[in-house]
């Protein structure tokens, strides 16, 4: 098969890989019905996150089970499955705590920008859709519960978001668009998006925003305030991973308050001392999506939420090149690949 | 009246100050009953926080009302009360919201270690303690709620203490020790407590430790981990504020496990991406001691607890060099001072 490596910088090939198999008896293999370029891939396609070697990409995916090790008990060919791009074990004490993302036997996804892929952990990781096979028409939406969505939720989680609260959103990537999505679920009675691109505001406000903040810093931290009566806000989602972004974050946070961080931070450094004055609760890491999978499954399975409306470019999976192109140019949220 | 006055490192003076006086209509001037020497009063006394000037010293006490200003409401003189290092209306939003140490309106105590206290904001600050003077067996007990208890207790809240759960204690300071009773308070099956002096570990578990452990760093994590069956604690109280005290009680946390910091910070970086990967949360600051009084002075009087045990020196107020000496010294764990 053919199959996505990131060889440097800019440089993104579709070229010919070794076609998955089973290795381990708690694989399975699927067979591909959709999967994306995620913001975090920007990081290496951008030359912000050094590789060594030509890199197999992609870790978001849905599609259906094609092959199953032979200690596979939940699962069996022919199902329509979504998975993270965290392998879990969904048994070890940190799955049973929620963070399945930090399983002893967790596997960060790759290669999953391809026609098939190999998933470990194969029951512990992959959800099955109830009913069968979903209709054509939520494939991106069950796509998006992979990770963008999984991530965006876990960062309305992580940030303590309650009914009536006042949430902020800094980052209006895919993620923080779907945690301004998950805060609305969540019952949030304002939530500010902070964001200067006209077709990610409407977006924004689709998925529940009540204000739009376009200043950035000093200036953006100024209006939160000035927004939520010199509070401060009781949540705040940092959906970006830059210094800049961080500090926003802390500062539009009201003492007391909560601060989620759900994207790789680099070269972010806290000072303790500063963020001890500010009494934020600060919560992070890479989301644990398959502690909501069957939830956000079920949330796009009876259409309560259209978390595929991030994609707004849709590609044949051998242009996967483009989609890299298109989100590094910020022209396309984020793009979906069919095989 | 005589108070206790900084110049310099090691440089402690007891000397000539202008006896407190109601400047502001919402202050009281209480008759100290106890004061003493805080752990964080040694960072200054070592050097390690320079002071410009010469510094008056002491923010905990407990005493008698001597005079209100013409808009306290809810004091009036002779009533015993007990206060926190931080001021606080307790009628703000960040009050409302249980961070009375982040009040619009605070001011950091300074100057307690003196017969006579001027206390801003009165009303919101000051707590009464129900029947009339307290036993004066139970004054130790009260002075310790003004802040070494009710920091330590913040400290078990802020690492999520829950009943069953696992904790470690970093730090045998007088707070370390008080939180080892709060998390016992809160129902905490496992309390590790991480000592190296005798004297201290014999108190931690009389307030409820049921292990010590005495290595530090790697070596200290490593052995958290094995008597955690490798998982790490649910909740670890960084009661120290160095960059190693803070390195060890992020590593002994497990992912989704929650650590807890109530000591200023100083010197210590939190590298974002490292901090990430270890799915902590993380919440301190300065201790919301105003949230807790009502309940801890209420366990004190119906003696549940014996918070007073961490003053193992007892000075006349004027010898309070004495007390930061030994305290510096390791000699106590905590001096009380009476005037």
């Amino acid at each position: 098969m053919q199959g996505t490596v990131l060889y440097g910088p800019r440089d993104v090939r579709f070229e010919q890989r070794p076609e998955p198999e089973v290795i381990h008896p708690t694989d399975a293999v699927i067979r591909m019905a959709a999967t994306c370029v995620c913001g975090s891939d920007l990081w290496p396609y951008r030359g912000l996150q050094p590789i060594k070697d030509p890199t197999p990409m992609g870790h978001e995916y849905c599609g259906v089970v094609e092959e199953v090790g032979s200690a596979v008990k939940t699962l069996k060919p022919g199902q329509f499955v979504v998975g993270s791009f965290a392998t879990s074990d969904n048994t070890c004490p940190h799955c049973r705590h929620g963070y399945q993302s930090s399983c002893v036997g967790r596997e960060f996804m790759t290669s999953a920008q391809a026609p098939f892929l190999r998933v470990p952990l194969a029951d512990g990781t992959l959800v099955p859709t109830a009913g069968g096979m979903p209709p054509e028409a939520l494939i991106p939406d069950l796509l998006a519960t992979s990770d963008v969505l999984g991530t965006g939720w876990f960062a309305a989680d992580a940030a303590n978001v309650k009914p009536g609260g006042t949430v902020v959103v800094v980052g209006d990537g895919a993620v923080g668009l779907l945690g301004v999505l998950s805060a609305k679920q969540m019952g949030a009675e304002r939530i500010i998006a902070m964001s200067r691109h006209q077709p990610r505001q409407q977006l924004a406000r689709e998925f529940g925003a009540t204000d739009i903040v376009t200043e950035r810093g000093d200036e953006g931290v100024a209006l939160i305030k000035e927004l939520t009566r010199g509070i401060g806000a009781d949540s705040v989602l940092e959906c970006v991973g830059t210094q800049e972004s961080m500090a926003q974050a802390i500062q539009a946070t009201r003492p007391g308050g909560s601060v989620s961080y759900v994207g790789v931070p680099h070269g972010v450094d806290l000072n303790a001392q500063k963020l001890f004055y500010t009494h934020v609760h600060l919560h992070g890491g890479p989301a644990p999506v398959r502690r909501y999978l069957p939830k956000l499954i079920e949330l796009v399975l009876n259409e309560t939420i259209k978390p595929g409306k991030v994609f707004d470019l849709v590609l044949p999976l051998k242009q996967v090149a483009e989609g890299y192109r298109a989100m590094d140019e910020r022209r396309a949220i984020k793009a979906l690949l069919r095989p």
